[in-house]
């Protein structure tokens, strides 16, 4: 997926049917969970969530501060996406993310967002820093420093 | 996937992260998307249903009476699913269909379900005959007659 | 609401928008939510769940074994429902509920459910018994003994 | 609501227990339907969407172009929250609106949002400017001109 470049990880799969509203196409609030499966493989992958985890391992997890979508075109059943996510900037105790969802078959970009998550302590929900060792993992995933 | 063997139609998706809920396992409504996700493919391969148009061909097209699941497991992130459909029994206006949910790795059983699904004319969800046509298809999609 | 004089708990929303599905109308899967609505809503009031803790309280907690619908009209947004539930069987280890869901306005029947729930420790998921006081919180709340 | 002062539309409405995800607060995704609650009610308001249509009266309707959150607070079933919506900025052809989501009780923030809704000809989805009418009737809503 020639799109698909930029993003280190990746999440593919078919969307259902009931993922349409009364307008024909998949409503609005359905990508927010496309981005969340392709933020947590990511977070999976530098170790940040512990996916079958209900509480974040530690105490630390990720928690979601804001969240953003371009709808670009209606996807429109059947169809399978491909979504992707990078990270595009690490502050002290936030992370800042990019997403992208394409058609699988055709490249064709339906949507692009974005969204920032907060290093917290749970269940206080207290802001920590990004651990060092977290930064490195997202460093060498996304083959840039920050 | 041999416990898929009796169901003609199969869909195959990883779940959500989002899908879970807060005990930590795929929350139950989700079973029903998942299984009609599979009835969809059915109905699509069948010609009961055009995937993509929001309104039934011809005015005819299925409403479902009444479903029904077993939970034989709980559905914990990262997974894949294999989900089956199958006719079990076709009445004068109304098809009856089960399903079943299984790890898509491992062969083991998540979910059974099963529901009826009524042939009306819409909008004004009339009970018409199932069509003769229809019938005949599922009846070579099944390998038997009903 | 009268038909609803036969359920100890209800609960009662308007439906959003978004629950409408391609066809214009709710999908089948939102009405279990709107049954778990009620089904918390009755493990509340008799102890069985804490409803803003994540882990049951003691380990002991309710899982759904099965559960089921009967849509009688479709619900067309906009529209208020009542959700209603009740226990019609304690076993020695289950809860058998029953749903219904009426418009709120028009007293109309919307659509039937059931469902089990089985008492288990979490979070192995292990079968215990009903404990005798829960037993006696549904049986005062019900005006009758199982 | 002393919050809810700045907009014209509002929404209220007990969250399901359902829509908290495994980390025991409601999940990112489920706010996107909660402003497309609100935001139906405003459009429902000023005569842009006949809200049990399926398709745009006239064929002139509206489609999410954009749209954000910020998450201020996790919201923790049992909850009933207000929704507000407000046009910010009326375009050539788009709306710009903001949501806040305020706790129904404390009068919390729990969140805010906001959102840009391209009128379109359905179902080509061209862009067409937004309606004179329509424009004077949310003038009239807010108090002001744009």
């Amino acid at each position: 997926m020639a799109g698909m470049n930029d993003f280190p990880i990746t999440v593919r799969f078919p969307i259902h049917w009931g993922e349409m509203d009364a307008y024909g196409h998949v409503n609005n609030a359905r990508y927010f969970t496309w981005f969340e499966a392709a933020r947590i493989a990511y977070f999976s992958q530098v170790g940040l969530v512990e996916p079958g985890m209900q509480l974040p391992q530690g105490g630390v997890g990720p928690i979601l501060a804001s969240t953003q979508a371009d709808y670009l075109r209606p996807v429109v059943f059947p169809a399978e996406v491909v979504v992707g996510a990078r990270v595009s900037r690490i502050g002290n105790s936030s992370i800042a993310m990019e997403y992208a969802v394409d058609d699988a078959a055709s490249g064709v970009r339906y949507a692009r967002g974005s969204g920032v998550v907060v290093t917290v302590r749970y269940p206080e929900y207290q802001k920590v820093p990004v651990p060092a060792e977290l930064r490195e993992k997202i460093e060498k995933l996304e083959g840039r420093t920050f």
